[in-house]
């Protein structure tokens, strides 16, 4: 028996590249680079995060918007590690959007911060068709969840600027095929830089921070030939 | 500083529960019981489905729905094992709805089944907004993903029959905390199973089994008695 396959369309699409459009204008005027840190639940973007803001503590001042469905586990971490931080709970919706972004910028110190990350709700699918006015978009997929991921959730991988490869200190206990991930992850996207990291044991993290501190930089540029 | 919390509601619910029921009646008809799985991408629904036409393969007749953004990686799967499989592509969408499990249901052999597994998108938030007309939701959690996901995906956790923490063979390696996941899972549902398993080793399988050939018996016998 042949597969049959129904294709449904769905029409996601909103007037929400404009909003974007503006966010990103607001943060261009603060020389704040934002970045939009998507994966699915539990690959590990808090601690991505948590490990950000203490290995660049003495380099950037980051702030830090957190989405969820529910509760603020993930905001209290952070801000026990002394970043501005702003929850933004979404009973019922899986994304982050730019009308929530505005909110989230309203209420964060943006003269006072050199970089932004925002912690989008766990879910390989509708965070990538929403533009909140982030600068780059980066992908968290940790190991356990496999090397076929670029083939089920193409547009995910096909718009992020980095692809970290995270719970790299498994890879002993699962069957994960990096070789293969790379040339799914690449076909998808030759442009995107792609980490292997830990964020448990802090293995590859430089490489990431490193990569932050030059685009944070490349910002600080553009933003000092704006005045 | 305390953290700002800002709360957004979004107007999610369609007309879906209506045709919900019509495909439950459907499937009543037919004494066919549909399992609807739904988990994060990665946690191992293709795997724990695959496992489960192999071990009921005497015992039950099976049919398949495999739901995904792209590609029949999965259906492909399912068919070589030898069991009815349609695939419902969705490009841009999240989940599987009514109106997707109609037409689903229009291609399968209803009077040669009796039990339908259903493979939702993986995504642990908008597959538990929208019913499809299945009689039991099974939410599968794999280990690496931790154990607070019943603090951040609240309705997932509230609205499953059955909860299977899946991944059990990476305990040794991981911290994750199974009491405190169960006490965090019965608080939201108190009459959910939970199955500790493994779909790599095979690890507590059986008692999954028994579950569903204990609910396709129900669904047998109230069959029956409509005749």
């Amino acid at each position: 028996m042949k597969i049959k396959v129904l294709t449904i369309a769905e029409d996601i699409l909103g007037a929400n590249e404009e909003k974007a459009r503006r966010n990103q204008e607001r943060l261009d005027k603060h020389a704040v680079l934002a970045v939009n840190v998507m994966s699915s639940p539990g690959a590990g973007k808090t601690s991505l995060i948590l490990q950000t803001i203490n290995g660049l503590k003495q380099k950037a001042r980051i702030g830090v918007v957190e989405g969820d469905v529910a509760s603020t586990l993930d905001a209290s971490k952070v801000q026990a590690q002394g970043a501005p931080v702003i929850q933004i709970n979404i009973p019922g919706g899986c994304h982050l959007d730019a009308n929530m972004m505005e909110k989230a910028l309203n209420n964060l110190p943006l003269g006072e911060i050199d970089l932004l990350l925002i912690e989008n709700v766990g879910n390989l699918i509708c965070p990538a068709e929403f533009a909140l006015g982030e600068h780059k978009r980066v992908m968290l997929l940790s190991l356990p969840e496999g090397d076929d991921k670029p083939y089920k959730y193409p547009l995910m991988f096909a718009e992020a600027d980095a692809v970290l490869i995270n719970k790299i200190d498994l890879l002993p206990y699962l069957g994960f095929n990096i070789p293969a991930f790379n040339r799914a992850a690449v076909g998808l996207n030759p442009r995107a830089k792609i980490f292997q990291v830990s964020c448990k044991t802090g293995e590859g993290l430089e490489d990431w921070f490193s990569w932050l501190l030059a685009e944070i930089g490349e910002m600080k540029r553009a933003g000092k030939s704006h005045i």
